[in-house]
């Protein structure tokens, strides 16, 4: 049950290992990821032998006497239920802001009514006294790394005489399904909104990872984009990486966006030869052209 | 027979495939790389089974009838000779420029006495109509995508009405060696030579792959530094890595430092987690405090 990153990576690692696997979505795989990426992760985890049951919720649950579990499902456009016996459920389903347990409000806190997140700026709370980082902030990236940095920067600012404030655009995130997805920025859907299709430049290439060759794995789903303001020097506002070592490949790149990378400056850097992470700065077309992105040659 | 980055490339993979595997080098491991990287990645080598012969030349080979090769080296600090039995040598010992069989003096382009190459200011040779690119260049990394970058440049200028020249600032490389070396920048050596001990910060780290856990692997030689300028902001002006996937972490740095990197930037840069990549966004110990630069904890 899943339609985020973890119960992805749960039903990947599953199929993996040899075992049969079914995901059921709600609504759309990967919400608030940009969807095209989010498409090629589907088709990837499809061909490698996941089942996906799209637009249905779990309504009830029932141990047999064999002890398998039969799961009775909904299907959110129809209403019609249908059932199926399952080994293991699990339940990848997001966090819960624990704030009514934690009692914050005995403290004066606000939470938002409909999450029972905490609104904080620079994570301090309404309460001048009372901060907060982390997943029980309201509108901030769910990711451990950010908790610990916001934490860390925090600490500084109060006990250590230092200003940094913690900086929450561009925090690069990775999913590690099956072929692995890293991102930084905007999502292209977020970019046509904030921009207008108009003003933004999106170059993409589908390429063929070297390690792909001797195993031959099959690279239809390895894919990459750059996203730009259109005007030059056409600054990138998100790139997006499906392949082998995502986090490790858009990383780099994330410090680069936070010195304000350029398309130009892309261009300009030189590609480590082999590596897959060179393929960003070999990318040249753009959707805007209509031309093909799949690589011409063995190498590109 | 090397002692650049081909040769150990090449042992790193026959010792890989089971093979026995000496390496005979005239002078220093890895000559122009950082001379603490090289010697780490010696180190990893000889761990997994490399044998090297430092500062020994070959004198003389002989094919025995057994259809051995018996090679006879020479120690270039005592001049002693001695002799050893190998199926196959090769010799890993860097490209020559063919300007001779080229002939370019009779088309009136100079070339340097030393090593024959080209001195080209933006590709031009002293030949306003003959232009040059690659490893023919004089004081040019030789590196594939370097000339293809610099060859794309070329051509737009010439038939394309652009104007970019090549930037051969800042160029990363990645060597293949069993534990891969990526770097991009300045090595410590040069960067104290360009900017004086006092005037430099060397941020350093041993970390531990997440993919070394379950294989148990030894981290030991696991090894990231960051060099910067000593002055706030920091501007990064090298960065080396030792460790998986050495190429794919580096070259998004590298597009990073084409954009003005600071440490200050790349300290607010949040890590993607689990990542290695991750550990340049975490480095804090200087050289400089002499705190212990290994790693505290299971994730760090």
């Amino acid at each position: 049950m899943a339609n985020k990153d973890i119960g992805l990576e749960c039903a990947g690692f599953l199929v993996g290992m040899g075992y049969d696997a079914t995901v059921m979505v709600r609504s759309v795989l990967l919400r608030g990821f940009d969807q095209q990426m989010a498409g090629l992760i589907r088709e990837e985890m499809v061909e490698r032998g996941v089942k996906f049951l799209h637009k249905f919720i779990p309504v009830k649950i029932d141990k047999l006497p064999s002890g398998k579990l039969l799961v009775h499902y909904k299907n959110v456009v129809d209403n019609s239920v249908q059932q199926e016996e399952y080994d293991t459920v699990l339940f990848a389903i997001g966090r819960k802001a624990l704030t009514e347990e934690l009692k914050v409000k005995n403290a004066g806190v606000d939470v938002q009514p409909a999450n029972l997140k905490i609104h904080a700026n620079d994570e301090q709370t309404n309460v001048p006294n009372i901060f907060a980082v982390g997943d029980v902030l309201h509108e901030r990236p769910e990711l451990t790394p950010v908790a610990v940095q916001a934490g860390k920067l925090l600490a500084a600012r109060l006990f250590g005489h230092k200003k940094t404030l913690m900086d929450y655009a561009d925090v690069a995130t990775t999913v590690f399904t099956p072929l692995e997805y890293g991102c930084v920025g905007y999502s292209e859907e977020h970019a046509i909104k904030q921009y207008g299709e108009a003003n933004i430049e999106v170059y993409h290439a589908f390429y063929k990872p070297t390690e792909f060759f001797v195993p031959q794995r099959n690279p239809k789903n390895c894919y990459l984009k750059v996203i730009c303001l259109r005007e030059a020097p056409q600054k990138v506002i998100g790139m997006h990486f499906l392949g082998p070592n995502a986090g490790e490949v858009i990383q780099g790149y994330a410090a680069a966006l936070k010195c304000g990378l350029t398309f130009e400056a892309l261009e300009n850097t030189v590609g480590i030869h082999p590596t897959i992470s060179e393929e960003f700065t070999r990318v040249t077309i753009t959707k805007r052209s209509g031309l093909d992105p799949t690589p011409q040659s063995c190498c590109s």
